[in-house]
């Protein structure tokens, strides 16, 4: 996606070869007129799925999530880092963020997943691949099919979209990074 | 707002006589038809703010923000519950969370808030107020001014809305609610 990049390319920090801030437009100050073209793009890669449900996670993934399901018309849930006491039957599954190099378990409830349901997953990013798998697994285990991951920005060098890929998961990513060296990025073709 | 009323009524929960459950429309499913409804709604009670900039707190506020920032045509910034190790200066206040019994502090760049910005403050509930008063408190360290604040549900009878309108705070709540009493819910006329 062509906008996107550019915009990437103006407002993103390279931090390490590793890292990527974008923090002026998706992680902490959101750009809602690009969130809406990415939801526009979204809808039209995914409209085939017929999905009629969108699975995220918060808090960086509500907002692509949320402009995606305004496109395609079905309802939006963003899975939470933390069990609400007032939320009872769960689905989990645990992630590891190689960023923050922390341990934590997502919880969705068993209310908004169900057998039969189509599910769109929806990220901000996709680095080693680990959040998206748990997406996988909350989907299974409500026995729901999941029919695709769109993410914003994917990290190919780190290797969790090629590894996705050969499960036979269909990977939208709007901005495929293939190197950040030498404070330049370097998209895939 | 008619359409928010209605559909509280219909699939809202009262879980004691302080909680009312929400999270099959916005807390934890997000129904976006209807937030950018409450966007458009928001965009046309503070159109007369020329705010610039929007603030919320994630997760649950980034919804109903982003499609308020995208009727707007402004950019939205989410306060994070913790710091990220990415992000180095940053506004903070504390904040008491009574559903949680939890003591948390928001952070804010100093980045993405400067002195002249005028900013619109939403988010998803407002109940003592402390949340809100977070956000002013940062909005003052900044040297910006705070130009309103709205709430997609007030509940009336815990008090927070109440102060801070008698610190001279411009709130608009979508949905207000007097009482959460027999399993029945009343709006403020």
């Amino acid at each position: 996606m062509e906008l996107l990049k550019q915009r990437i390319l103006r407002d993103g920090k390279i931090l390490s070869k590793d890292i990527l801030k974008v923090d002026n437009l998706i992680n902490h100050q959101i750009d809602p007129q690009l969130m809406m073209a990415i939801g526009v793009e979204f809808a039209r890669r995914f409209a085939y799925t017929r999905a009629n449900k969108i699975l995220t996670i918060e808090a960086s993934g509500i907002a692509p999530a949320l402009m995606t399901g305004y496109c395609m018309g079905i309802p939006v849930i963003f899975a939470k880092k933390s069990q609400p006491s007032t939320m009872q039957n769960v689905l989990s599954s645990p992630i590891h963020s190689f960023t923050r190099d922390k341990d934590y378990t997502i919880v969705v409830s068993t209310e908004y997943l169900r057998p039969g349901d189509k599910v769109l997953c929806i990220d901000d990013f996709l680095a080693y691949g680990s959040a998206a798998q748990a997406m996988d697994n909350i989907i299974k285990q409500a026995g729901a099919t999941s029919v695709g991951l769109g993410v914003v920005i994917e990290k190919k060098f780190q290797g969790g979209g090629d590894k996705l890929r050969e499960q036979g998961i269909h990977i939208e990513s709007l901005a495929c990074i293939e190197e950040l060296a030498d404070g330049k990025i370097t998209f895939t073709d």
